[in-house]
C-alpha cells in the first residue's frame, strides 16, 4: 500500500532512529498524526535545537553547549585523574555510578586503522597536552573490553607512561550480584586473573 | 547528572514516542549526536512536513494530503462496500492482506461515552450521509473485539439497517497456522460459535 509522500519520508526518517524498524517507525509516525500532534512540533524543534547547540566540549570532548562542559567547568571535581571513555553514553554511566569525581575524555570512538580511525580521530593530541599538565597523575582506562578496545588502552597506557602518570584500568569480573553459574567464561577467566588480596579484619 | 538543557529536551521529546523510555530516548539522542548528524536535520523536516500536510481524508477519514486520499480517489476499487475500522493502521494492516478492494471509514478511535467519545467524534454523521449513497450495498464492520469495539459495531450495524445496507462483522477464531492448544478460551469459543458449514466437494 502506498503512504502519502509526507507520511513515508517521516517512517523512512524515523527508521533511521537505533532500534526501529519498518512497523516501529509505521507506530510511531500514526501514533503522532493520530493522537499526539503537539509532540510532532516538539519533537522537530528540540532535534533541530540541539543540532544547533551540541558540540564538543573544547576540553573532555563531552556534548556541550558552551566552550567547556559542566564536568570540567566545575570546580568541584578531581583535578588529579582524567577517565578515558569511549562514548558520552559511557560518561553518563560512570556518572550514574556516582564512585568517581575525577575529569573525564571521550574519545567517541575507539582506535580502529581499518575503519580509518586512528589517534588524531580520538583526539590523542589534545588528551597528550592534558597530560603534560602537572596536577593530573592519574589515567584511568575505562574503553571497552573489545580488540579494539585493548588496542586502544594499551596505546593510552604507553602515552601516559612515557609523561610519567600512573595508569590504571577499570576492572573487569563478575557483575555484582551475579551469579557465578550465568557469567560467561571470558569473563571469569578475567575475573579470576584479576584477584585481589582480601583484607585481614 | 544533568545533561545540557537543549539534550535534555531532546530526550524528553523523543520519550513521548510510543513504547520508547528514558534509556532508549538517550540512546537515540546520543546516536544521533554522535554517528548521526544528519537524520536530526532530516527528522525535523520530516516531522514539520508531516504535520503541515497530511490531514484526514474527507470521505474516509484516513490520512491524506489531499481532499481525497489515493483509496478514495481511485477508479479501480469497487464502491459497493464500506469496510469500518478503528484507525489508519488498521486500514494498512487490512490493505497488507490484500483481500479487500472496497471502501473504508476510519473511525480513530472507538465509542467511548466515559471518556467524552460519542458519536460526533467518530465522524458518525459522515458515515450515515455515505450510506444513503444508493451505491453502497454493505457495510462491513472490522472494530476491534474489546467491549468498546463491540459496542460500537453494534450501534453501526443499527445505523447501516435502518438504510436497509447489509451488515457483516469480519471473522474473529484462530489464526491461520494457529495452534489450537495455544489459542485462549475466548478466542476459541468465538471460533466454535462462528463454525461455518463445510461444502461438498
Amino acid at each position: 500500500m502506498h503512504y502519502p509522500q509526507s507520511l513515508q519520508t517521516l517512517i523512512d526518517a524515523l527508521k533511521r532512529l537505533p532500534s526501529v524498524g519498518p512497523k516501529t517507525a509505521q507506530r510511531m509516525a500514526f501514533h503522532m498524526l493520530e493522537a499526539d500532534r503537539a509532540t510532532m512540533a516538539q519533537l522537530a524543534h528540540a532535534l533541530t535545537a540541539a543540532d544547533d547547540a551540541l558540540r564538543d566540549c573544547g576540553r573532555c570532548r563531552n556534548f556541550s553547549e558552551a566552550d567547556l562542559c559542566g564536568l570540567c567547568a566545575s570546580q568541584r571535581r578531581d583535578q588529579a585523574s582524567i577517565c578515558v571513555v569511549e562514548s558520552p553514553a559511557d560518561l553518563v554511566a560512570i556518572e550514574q555510578g556516582g564512585g568517581y569525581n575525577g575529569q573525564y575524555f571521550v574519545l567517541h570512538g575507539r582506535l580502529s586503522p581499518l575503519d580509518g580511525v586512528g589517534p588524531d580521530v580520538l583526539g590523542l593530541d589534545a588528551l597528550d597536552e592534558r597530560l603534560a599538565n602537572g596536577e593530573v597523575e592519574e589515567l584511568i582506562l575505562a574503553t571497552s573490553s573489545t580488540v579494539e578496545g585493548e588496542a586502544t588502552a594499551h596505546v593510552l597506557a604507553q602515552m601516559a607512561r612515557s609523561k610519567g602518570k600512573a595508569v590504571t584500568r577499570i576492572a573487569h569480573g563478575v557483575p555484582m550480584g551475579g551469579e557465578l553459574e550465568y557469567v560467561d567464561a571470558s569473563t571469569l577467566a578475567h575475573a579470576l586473573r584479576g584477584r585481589q588480596p582480601v583484607q585481614a579484619d
